[in-house]
């Protein structure tokens, strides 16, 4: 069964065809902890912000009609009938030839219909001169013209930054409904891998996995439950992912797909419950054991051993999932264009990903180094790499000079 | 005294100068706790990684020379001592024309100087044939190959993020030495604001730069203190101050800082301690009463009250401050170009900002169009501003269609 090698595309279809479309736990949080998190509900504006007209200027609220023909020559003069300030209920009112002094931001009293700028009059003991006309509703923000009640201001979906925090607060909420983060499990197995922190015996690397893993599940503004290292024995693993499933919405396994790590993981899926594995290897390079498999409604990915290799397809098929899952968009790797720095070539039959380093060169053009050159197991690579450019299977290599796109990892 | 306002360039400088160039304190956490922190200590390799000679194929453990000559119609018949596996230190020695048999990531025995992959070979009962030669060191990966024991991997000031973390762990780190997260006051003054959930009287609204702030500040990596609304009174502002600067690194205050309400926030500033305020207004617009004071080594910014104004400023003049105390790198926001969706004016005399929108033509250009028309007390210009323009103060409009920088401002 699933001898078959798939495309990373087939790949990619599968698993969005095989998760849920979208969130489905919701939960209500304050909204000074809804930073990064995602609206799991439109909001529609309970009352008219600002809920009262509102003047812009520091100024005198008047009668625009009572000022028409002001000149700085002629100024008219107005009966100074009172003051409104910021955050005061206005309880005088504006009758014909008269105005009362007004802060920005302060409310304007009722039979006002403009505000004249402080800078165009000057205040007498009773009385203000005006020396220039107002039209009505000028330096006037009128109820409502911000957000007018009952408008659908932001929308499900839509995750919260400063901005739209500051727009929950301007309508009085102090919770507000968000989609759950996804719980994912992290499983690390393989027989060389150590808990870092203990002594590393000879032919032992360190887990790196569970902590690579980790990070990129908490920038996704998913939840992950790090299950560290589990034994490279079939009755530990299923146990292991059956406590995953019942405490995490998706898992994630590393290692133990490979030929020489005894296909364990795929035998254990194959078992646990319906539909089952979905796929067992994708015709690419770096990634090509990955599995990917369902039980009872919730995904398993099962990617390689290799830390590079593991958060490459993390990033390729994992990535997107998550994203879907957290109710985010679902956003591609940012890109850039550079130049290839050395011919480059595919591996044999499979479209291929070669991590790069990228490098001005003296004419400030951006060349895109492959590396480590030939190190498949090393760390470093994950760490030197800016990215990674894509050659089709179809493609002999790509030429030393050849520009190329380069999809960026970020940190 | 500061009765001149001075630029935004010179505002920036003086607030760089005046605060610590790099993060005072640092602090061991966990490194499945580090992600998004920045490291305050250089990583030097405590050991070779891989620690010892690794194969990076399945196949056949051998000394090269003896598959010199090897051909598909002529195999060279080694004989088979053994089996290394993933994980196992090699208890074999491969001597003269011996084979021991070796899994992808399995430590090479002592004797052999290469691989041979198992695809040109076939196994015997006690013996392997080998039908291609392989040379010295041939798909073995050295101990040190990857990172060797003393080299710096990684640098102080760097953010940690899942490749990092990754290397951490492949060299056994279980804590990591990093900046502690600046503790930043945020402050809310002005008679006019509420606090969300509480009832909106006449001439009230909410406040909403506590949580704009606060979440801006948790984007970069720092610990908002949200001391919420200060009555506007002096002794309480000035009580609040002190709380504050007692308990964080650095204090946020918006409101209070324009005519209309009182100048209260200079006033406190000018008399909490030395070198107190250091400007009190920048000829730009929005942002113009915005101070700057330094009280015993701890930066106050006081911002406008008008969210828009205040979360700009922040953008502007605080998040570059921050991410000094932060430690992380100094990025400005992203830009992108557009095209001038209308004619725009600056304010007079003052460098100005007009926060815009993007939207595509039917020809796929980007336009920015103002938002909103003249509302400059607006929530919602938050809320539905991807970002801003900056027009110079000597420049009389930007005219329609004109090409325009727009710095983003992200969710």
């Amino acid at each position: 069964m699933f001898r078959e090698l798939i495309s990373i595309e087939k790949a990619k279809q599968i698993i969005l065809e095989n998760i849920p479309s979208k969130p489905v736990k919701t939960e209500k949080i304050p909204i000074y902890e809804a930073h990064r998190r995602v609206l799991a509900e439109d909001v529609v504006a309970p009352f008219d912000v600002p809920s009262f007209n509102r003047s812009i200027v520091d100024g005198y609220a008047v009668r625009a009609e009572d000022t028409f023909g002001a000149e700085e020559e002629k100024p008219i003069k107005l009966r100074l009938v009172g003051k409104v300030n910021v955050g005061e209920a206005p309880r005088i009112m504006v009758n014909s030839m008269e105005a009362v002094e007004i802060a920005t931001g302060a409310a304007v009293p009722e039979g006002a219909n403009a505000i004249v700028m402080v800078e165009y009059t000057s205040k007498e003991e009773n009385s203000v001169l005006i020396y220039r006309p107002v039209v009505k509703g000028e330096n006037i923000m009128k109820a409502g013209d911000d957000i007018k009640k009952g408008e659908k201001i932001l929308k499900k979906g839509e995750v919260l930054g400063p901005r739209k925090i500051g727009v929950l607060a301007a309508l009085g909420y102090t919770e507000v409904k968000v989609y759950s983060q996804p719980k994912i499990a992290i499983i690390s197995t393989g027989p060389e891998i150590v808990d870092p922190g203990k002594p590393l015996a000879p032919g032992k690397v360190y887990d790196i996995n569970s902590y690579t893993l980790s990070a990129a599940v908490c920038e996704l503004g998913a939840i992950p439950i790090n299950m560290g290292i589990v034994p490279d024995e079939e009755k530990e693993i299923e146990k292991a992912i059956k406590t995953a499933l019942e405490n995490a919405d998706a898992v994630i396994t590393s290692g133990g797909v490979s030929v020489g790590q005894k296909d364990l993981i795929p035998k254990v899926l194959a078992k646990l419950g319906k539909p089952g594995i979905l796929f067992c290897g994708i015709s690419i390079k770096p990634g090509k054991p990955t599995t990917f498999a369902v039980i009872d409604g919730k995904p398993i990915f099962s990617l390689p051993g290799q830390p590079t290799s593991s958060l490459f397809v993390f990033f390729m098929l994992v990535r997107p999932a998550l994203q879907r899952m957290a109710g985010t968009r679902e956003e591609s790797l940012p890109t850039v264009e550079a130049y290839a720095g050395e011919k480059m070539f595919p591996a044999r039959g499979r479209k291929t990903f070669i991590m790069v380093d990228l490098k001005r060169d003296n004419s400030g053009r951006l060349i895109a180094y492959p590396v480590p050159k030939g190190l498949s197991g090393a760390i470093t690579t994950l760490a030197r790499a800016a990215g990674y450019i894509e050659i089709p299977e179809n493609r002999q290599f790509v030429e030393s000079g050849e520009k190329v796109t380069v999809y960026l990892f970020g940190d």
